[in-house]
């Protein structure tokens, strides 16, 4: 089913509560159409400078910064470039969609993997990941932290030092995560945490981030065909001077750097905890309305709530006419569809909006 | 030497004749600020669906047009990805950096490459192509329609038949052309033409586009390791049904359909002439004050000016000092630095404005 109604983006009237892009507010807006210096500039330095120290201060890292001028998806692709020789097989776990595309873009780039596959739902327990690592000696391990599709978080507090020990270097897809939910990347040993913009940081979609171990830099002076675009060490090189390679996104690089400086003003741990309580919230309303949470118990994600369709609602008409009373949520992701339904209070929203969503969806649900 | 003044983007105070970013209007700005649906909607649809249809006419071309999340670099990447195997020879003619910055990005990738060079300011001459490619047949050629760096304009018009005969696939880069030269990508037997929006466009960095003819994805399907974020194949699947791979950014392609529906409206002829009168005006100033124009008689681009400091002015100063009295223009690039500098006046910028840069410049000049 169509959404039948239209979008005006001068004059939106609807909120997201979608998986990203979220809603981004008026503030955040701003930034994104004000004037540009060029990139060779100053203020450009200043802006790539900022984001690099508050990046290092909210992920609880020593580790270099980089800001790519693509989308998340492209960090993945630069991890299996810049970290497997193709003679080497990476160790890949995946709990749903982007932990599988992972494997697909590894296997794009003609680079070899093992996989470590659980029931989309389920969560990557540490036991698996231990039973994994005894079995053979990996020298990179890719996981997932917060699964889009399944809305499942995986215990990275445990596993990251499991990894650790084992040598491998651990890249994790923090895509969804980040911002949204505290990542301790030195304290757990993850050497590559990436992440896009448009997810819990509720700006518009356009750069992505990720912080990168020192051994992690070694590690990529030995692999052949890096490329140019995703080059880890070309990016370090000029990111040390607060430039970049080529001509990055601008306009979204400067809303980081202020949404940057208002996470940590408000301290991040207020912002953590807004997103717990609103997800939290959801939670409680698929419940109370005899829904199913589709993450399995002790792996509930903190950014986004994947809803199990158990009363078998025709989903479409449900998203839709949510959409028609001024709240876009989504279908489940791929084979999910219609199985399950997402609900995603990241960013900026607020716990009211939040409420009088879930209010509305109790009206809408009823008039099904 | 470093400029001392400050950028201030809440009141901008300066504007812009640089090579790219340019200075973005207004009503340009606007589009980058409004508020965004996901990329998953009707509206994200329209707005691809829109560019595909515009850029078709804008390009004289029935080739497809591709939408990428990356800058220009990234679809230099992706032509030698996509279309030469690893056994496979390309033939590369540069004039400048930014072709030679495409020979690097073949080698990053493992790519063979013969190349043609020229001196800095000279323009590649259909002879020049004749005789390379008599010597050897090749599967693809690499070529820049506008060098950013020297200034210099090749006669696509003459070139890209010649290459079409010879039966290699012919990619250009066209990243500082587009949108303010004329390009009639099927009359000239353009495989693939390659731009960002950053320049003649006038619209902040963050995406970039290109047609890419049929027999170039055929070609396409028989080269392995194709990666996943630049895969021509993938990007055409879905663009075949307006929707992107993977989150785009919103913001600069919505700006870009408007853009593009604004030059279509007021007729690409006039957007080029523009561009033709302006640069005009750049070179008899240059002239008239006693410098030399750096690139080749009948090979001057129409979108940037590349000035040799013959004169051996302080270029670094009169830079800065232009940028003190309200405009920014660029020094040489590379090993150019001090002995060339570059005035652009891309995408919206008048002849009004233009013509009170110059006068600003005399003045700057006189008092260095």
């Amino acid at each position: 089913m169509s959404p039948t109604k239209q979008f005006n983006p001068d004059g939106k009237d609807f909120k997201l509560f979608t998986p990203g892009p979220v809603e981004s507010p008026e503030w955040v807006l701003k930034e994104m159409g004000k004037a540009n210096d060029t990139h060779r500039s100053l203020a450009y330095r200043e802006m790539h400078r900022s984001i690099r120290t508050n990046l290092q201060k909210l992920l609880s890292t020593k580790n270099e910064i980089l800001i790519f001028a693509n989308s998340g998806t492209g960090i993945l692709e630069a991890c299996v470039r810049n970290l497997l020789k193709d003679d080497e097989t990476g160790l890949f776990f995946t709990c749903g969609a982007f932990g599988d595309r992972w494997i697909s873009i590894a296997k794009m780039n003609g680079k070899k993997s093992d996989v470590v596959s659980v029931d989309w739902g389920k969560g990557i327990s540490p036991e698996i990941v231990k039973t994994a690592l005894s079995k053979k000696k990996y020298p990179v391990v890719f996981i997932t932290f917060n699964e889009t599709s399944t809305g499942v978080l995986n215990p990275l507090e445990i596993i990251g030092p499991m990894v650790k020990e084992s040598g491998a270097l651990l890249c994790v897809d923090c895509v969804s995560g980040m911002g949204g939910t505290r990542l301790n990347v030195d304290e757990w040993g993850i050497d590559v945490a990436l992440a896009s913009v448009q997810k819990s940081f509720g700006i518009p979609p356009g750069i992505s981030i990720c912080s990168i171990s020192e051994r992690t830099f070694e590690k990529a002076k030995t692999v052949e065909n890096r490329g140019f675009y995703f080059d880890f060490l070309k990016l370090k090189k000029k990111g040390e001077s607060d430039e970049h390679p080529i001509t990055p996104p601008i306009p979204q690089i400067r809303t980081l750097k202020t949404v940057l400086e208002r996470i940590i003003a408000e301290d991040p741990e207020n912002f953590y905890k807004g997103h717990t309580e609103r997800t939290q919230m959801i939670r409680d309303w698929a419940i109370k309305n005899g829904f199913e949470i589709f993450s399995e118990e002790g792996y509930h994600s903190q950014t986004v709530v994947t809803i199990t369709n158990n009363k078998n609602i025709d989903v479409a008409k449900f998203v839709n006419d949510m959409f028609e009373s001024g709240y876009k949520i989504v279908n489940g992701y791929g084979s999910l569809k219609g199985k399950t339904f997402r609900m995603a209070p990241m960013g900026w929203i607020t716990k009211e909006e939040t409420q009088k969503m879930l209010d509305t969806a109790s009206k809408v649900l009823k008039a099904l």
